[in-house]
């Protein structure tokens, strides 16, 4: 790797940690360069803009996200496991410092349009096809009915993960983890 | 009402709309200043500080929440229809512009200790007490089966509601609307 390409990652990797908790409008630049001992204009003279930044960091939490969760969910065995595998370190992923930032980002830029938007709703709509397609093998399998709607089951699994962000990170209800796994058990056993 | 309070009414009324879309860091104190016609330090006089505003806002909301979602959910008849209610017309609230500024700032607030994150879980939490108020009601009339877990209820709306925001605010799934009745019913429908 190249020097500059070395800082550019390194940059990535420190403005994705801060933008979990602060959002990428909310990211300070001028503490991102302090921090990675950069002027703002030498910072700026890898991505070239605030908004080419943004979209960086997006792809970059995505490829994360890919490695860490994707990735090795996608080794467990076919079907119901695979998707709870897919859940489990989704969970873990939200349980770092900051939380989700997909979960942030959703809230911060949905009502911004762009190109940091469109990323993160790419972003979010692979998340949901990779857990649709999980289910619609389960269903292929013969684990889950035939009747089962994958779609639904994508759409109920990113509620359960946003519920228990709240309950876990906000509201400080000691019962979250409890909750998170009641609610993954009863769409998991209604689809069977 | 006097003077001093009509401004702090109207200032509050403005700050929350654009809240919704901004969230309460990244809310622009000079634009809203400039669009009441008052000056940054006039329109701080009323508050005392940005955080001070930040809590005041995270007020309003709650105050408008309870207008608009909560007395009139409550009317509705006891149990399952004023739980239904209840949901529709925070359905309602989340589709206005900005979407649901609950929603927005548990993201933006939830690793921010301080005043207004106080302020916004005691308001998710008043929320959630809410709801599985309504379903104990709905269990104690019979609606309900005596082994449903109210603040599970409650936990589980909840998601729906961020699943709901995501899909149609975001990702724009066509289906969100379908989506969302379908897992409400769903919800519902396991409870009786």
């Amino acid at each position: 790797m190249r020097k500059g390409e070395a800082t550019r990652a390194a940059i990535l990797d420190r403005a994705t940690d801060l933008a979990r908790s602060t959002g990428v409008e909310g990211l300070s630049i001028g503490r991102l360069a302090t921090e990675l001992s950069l002027s703002k204009s030498g910072l700026f003279a890898h991505f070239g803009s605030k908004e080419a930044l943004q979209v960086a960091i997006v792809e970059h939490a995505r490829e994360q996200f890919v490695a860490r969760v994707i990735a090795p969910g996608l080794k467990a065995a076919r079907g119901e496991p695979r998707l709870r595998a897919l859940f489990e370190r989704w969970l873990s992923w939200g349980s770092q410092a900051g939380g989700c930032i997909f979960l942030h980002l959703a809230a911060e830029l949905d009502d911004r349009p762009g190109p940091a938007r469109d990323a993160l709703a790419a972003a979010i709509r692979d998340l949901l096809d990779v857990l649709a397609t999980t289910t619609r093998v389960a269903i292929d399998e013969g684990q889950f009915r035939g009747d089962v709607d994958p779609h639904q089951v994508a759409f109920e699994l990113y509620g359960i993960m946003a519920a228990t962000h709240a309950a876990a990170r906000l509201v400080g209800d000691p019962k979250a983890g409890a909750r998170t796994r009641r609610a993954l058990d009863g769409l998991i056993a209604r689809c069977r």
